[in-house]
């Protein structure tokens, strides 16, 4: 309960903080049987690894995993699977100078208040290496799900006020760029507009959006533990992130009933979807179509221009961020979005495993047990 | 872990269906001695119950709460209040014609999907009656909350695309009018919008926003319990959310840094901060400024215009939606939305209230025991 | 958390006093199209109920249950089974006296000491009767353990120093007996023994034993969620268990690994073990052979003879309880130890449902989705 | 749920096999703000370690603590606490033999039928190495808990049919012995009957007490978490235990309400009990009096007498088990039951802190916030 939890039965425990020894996570629920390696888990933690492009921050990380228990000759063995990254390029004395000063947009001030004191040592839990932990589980989330014919889509969709072009829409092209986007042309448009940024000494957000295919129906739980609620709530428990949508999102509240209800009707006896403005879930359960999420995402709030603030002395201070950071978080958030997609996916498929008495009859009906 | 219950330590489990005897909530963990009756209950209940004006269906039920644990002289004993309303108006008939036919944007499908069959009557559980049990319980939590000094203010900022001007923002406002609007004038043109819906058989969406005054700093957990990360799950969970934000919301993807940005200064050793584009939330902890949430609602799924849709059977067939249904469902979410946004802020108090030791050594020593 | 839930897939929430109006249950959790009647549960509770004979409070309650949510058309549906039983026959007035008295081995003085007042009508949410909603759920376990082929056979094993006999061990004797004994001689005895400490204005212990045939192999998770872990919470969670034995219990301390451990061999292929002092559970996991459970259970500790104890303001006193109490709880007990047996196992069923990656294939593949 | 963590306010989430790269524990939710090195850690995992006397396995581990997280110049953040082992003398050499048989009185065949295979070097996750990660965990809550003024004595009560005898009770004795009892008497007894168990390629089982003082009252939840209840949920989950007592424990069922309630006086306006024979522990709430437990422990099941098991491919075989192993495991247990006590209390605190009211105003009110 004290949140470093995830999933009750899919369950991850992140822990580690920017400056400490090291990262990692505890995965407990992970179904036995599974084909895993550590390079499952590394290419996946590539993809938001620090130091990839000049819109990231310099910091380099070999941010090399290592599992340390859970698999046995390579397959997973249903107990925990504990995964770790030790830090390498930690320079603490960047964040000396931070340590007595409440910078703007961070969690500085409220650990203080929450804790009564802070690791002030790159923001310690709350740094963005603390999304090293998700990514890793997710991976582990991704193989689970590919197995059973689950896939995922995610990329940039904008980056400040540049969105991409759906009709320019091309997957192969998300790995083609350094911001994952899947159109070359917005692609580049962004990239100018982050350089621009830097140069002012600025930052900017943006949107990843992620879509899933092949999601079984009947995920979700009624009431509170709604699909969308609990993707809702992956998606809003990455730091930057200020807004999720499903579906149509914010449209909806636009729309009305004729343009937003999803029609159907029958072809060959398949039931087809006229639609999907749903975004591939109705009452909170998935119907089998595909799923679409879309997370806002902040603009990086340590920026080097000058801003006015608050010591943990009480006095009015200015300060400019200096150490490494990212003109844009949004690139990086791709691949942790789409972890945190996954692993609500995968509790969901464990959690309605017992949803009719004929799934339990399919299970232990014969029975395997043995006399006495 | 069937999705029912909300929260770890406030823990809510609601039940029941539209159609069946009755429907009801328990609250397991409200801490022991808090006044309360069934007076500060009907209340809340009262700005869900339909049939109020002539923009909610005409369904009228008496919705009478019922406390049948967990008082004892006028206070809670800190043991379960179990709390029902009987179900008084119930026409299945008007439902029996749907029990073969997916209605379109309804749950109707993924339920079957999910187990097999449904309860075809009203949409079951994923009516929009199941909210009697959240608003019920948060009632609870609103007064638990005040006798803490937090406050409320929970409005409909917009119904399609008529939204409320800040300059014209008054909070006595959002009582006098039937669309719980602060600003008479857009209460008056967004009536008109829903009185042309209902003649075209049509139906809206909205937007509603919450804003928690008064919330103590430090509620939130790092990581995966964030606070925001729990309010996108709760307003998420309500049937008809589409979006959440927190905050400036998606307007943050937009932003750059230095516009995004809270700066803070010091006056007489108080910090203030220069802006709240966060809404009160930085590292998913409060930091104890006024908080504000939104949530985007879709518009009411049934509607009496003809649509095509598939039969249980597998076949094509056309509908149109008979029964009592709103045009619009936002007005009755006002109070849904703030029932869920309490119960969070509830849950995310008694979760932090061990995250010192110093905490613990107030509460515990001197301790209250004795020899042996 | 705050104790009225019990596991979490079949999840259950208790709520109600001794004295209040009503006293229920809510499951959720339980599997979709298990078949279910008020019949099924008003079996189990006329088990417990009081005022069946001479060894039980003379207090008569209707006990009726009403079932208020979650099935549809004679099935459960997988959303929140609600019941609960109206309070007919409460003597307030019985209790008026103890409200200033603490009664020795009563839970009077510790929820005093936690919540700073109580509900001090006959113990409130500590009395026996909180066992309603125990039992009215345990009868759901039950019929959906039934329909996988598991079943109980639970009894008084002793009262007081009255032991029964294995070898005159009769499984229909345990209904002929007011102290549902599987012994008629022991039963018996134990009678004259109860009649004694009537007469003596004093009560007795025993010991309830409850053994399960049939249960899948596989149940119960490593570590911290062991099958014997889960029952040993289960079974000590009933108000008067002061122990619980699993398999030989506390012979195994005093037993030699030669003794001690379960030798097998193998017959046509099948495996047959030779003993089972384990009780049927390896390294907290199920191996499909009968589990034993034993629970020890205190002599009841309102009696009527005189006890010195202490004001709630402070002073010493001497108390006689008066009012309807039985003189042993044991027989009573008997369906609730089944009962939170019959949980525990339907909550492991339920957990161990996504042991293995081949379980879900089962589940989902093909999977029952559609286009779009 | 999938087993591996442990309390809901102060989490232990353990991983690791016997014969993996490592084992190990994260903490979450231990407040922030208590002093915490690696030398408190060790010193509690000292006491479990093997190869320190002619009793235990003469496996030697360096089993040497390293705490990577949570910790921030000497105290604990109020983050997840991660602390590792690495695995230094494993020889997997002595378990080949060990792939395809089941071992009598071991987890093999149910973790083979629950899994489908597995990791069987060593036991893997039933190991007895996996209480490491207990040890270490329950260091921390003693740590948190003396910080509170509570503290615990733990020790060997009997091995075999050997009992300490109370009037030769010696606290600390407990330390001079290598079986940790508090009678030297019976410690001589017992070892020279451990002498004979290993001649006789034998083992033996005993009890482990555990005692509790100056725990405050209030403790423990109502109905289902009941402190006895999670108490004995936390014993039985450690492996070889098959039985637990609160109090007089299984001597209650023999008992009367006479002998067995604790009747109480006040003296100088202080309550004051005359007996304690339920162990501190009313309607499963601590009164503030010493908390008393037992857990009986099997004999080691890893005998080199020879035994007649199965194979994994259905064939009727002798086994005779090598390698290195404990004749007894109870001395080693002492420090686990110590540590699994620890944290039900520890846990069992912070779930309180909300139990009134009154507690919540006076961590919130006045409260520590700001403008805006």
């Amino acid at each position: 309960m004290a949140g470093s939890s995830f999933g009750s039965h899919f369950q991850i425990t992140t822990w580690g903080e920017s400056h400490g020894k090291a990262l990692g996570v505890v995965i407990d629920g992970c179904p036995a049987g599974l084909s895993l390696c550590e390079d499952d888990i590394q290419t996946f933690l590539n993809r938001r690894k620090p130091g990839q492009s000049k819109y990231s921050t310099p910091r380099r990380e070999a941010d090399q995993i290592e599992i340390l228990s859970g698999i046995f000759e390579g397959k997973t063995t249903g107990t925990p699977i504990s995964m770790l990254i030790y830090n390498t390029n930690q320079r603490s004395s960047d964040y000396g100078k931070i340590a007595s000063v409440y910078r703007p947009g961070h969690a500085d001030l409220t650990y203080d208040l929450k804790y009564g004191f802070r690791d002030y040592r790159g923001g310690g839990r709350s740094s963005g290496r603390e999304t090293i932990g998700r990514v890793a589980a997710g991976a582990v989330a991704v193989k689970l799900l590919s197995a059973l014919g689950i896939s995922f889509c995610t990329y940039t969709l904008s980056i400040g006020d540049i969105q991409i072009d759906p009709a320019r829409f091309s997957e192969q092209e998300i790995q083609n760029n350094a911001l994952y986007m899947p159109d070359a042309d917005a692609a580049e448009k962004a990239a100018a507009l982050i350089t621009a940024c830097m140069q002012e000494k600025n930052s900017v957000g943006g949107i990843v959006e992620c879509k899933i295919f092949n999601c079984p129906a009947g995920l979700g739980e009624p009431c509170f533990d709604k699909l969308d609620a609990s993707f809702a709530k992956a998606l809003m428990s990455i730091g930057a992130v200020k807004a999720v949508e499903i579906g149509d999102g914010t449209l909806a509240s636009k729309a009305t009933g004729r343009t937003n209800n999803d029609q159907m009707h029958a072809e060959d006896g398949q039931l087809i979807k006229n639609s999907n403005h749903a975004g591939g879930i109705y009452g909170g359960i998935s119907d089998g179509s595909t799923i679409t999420l879309r997370a806002h995402i902040k603009p990086t709030p340590s920026i080097s221009a000058s801003q006015t603030t608050v010591t943990t002395d009480g006095n009015t201070t200015d300060i400019a961020i200096g150490g490494r950071h990212d003109p844009v978080i949004v690139p990086r958030a791709v691949v942790v979005v789409e972890s945190m997609a996954a692993l609500t996916v995968a509790d969901a498929l464990l959690t309605n495993m017992g949803s009719q008495v004929a799934h339990l009859k399919q299970i232990y009906c014969p029975k395997n047990h043995f006399g006495n």
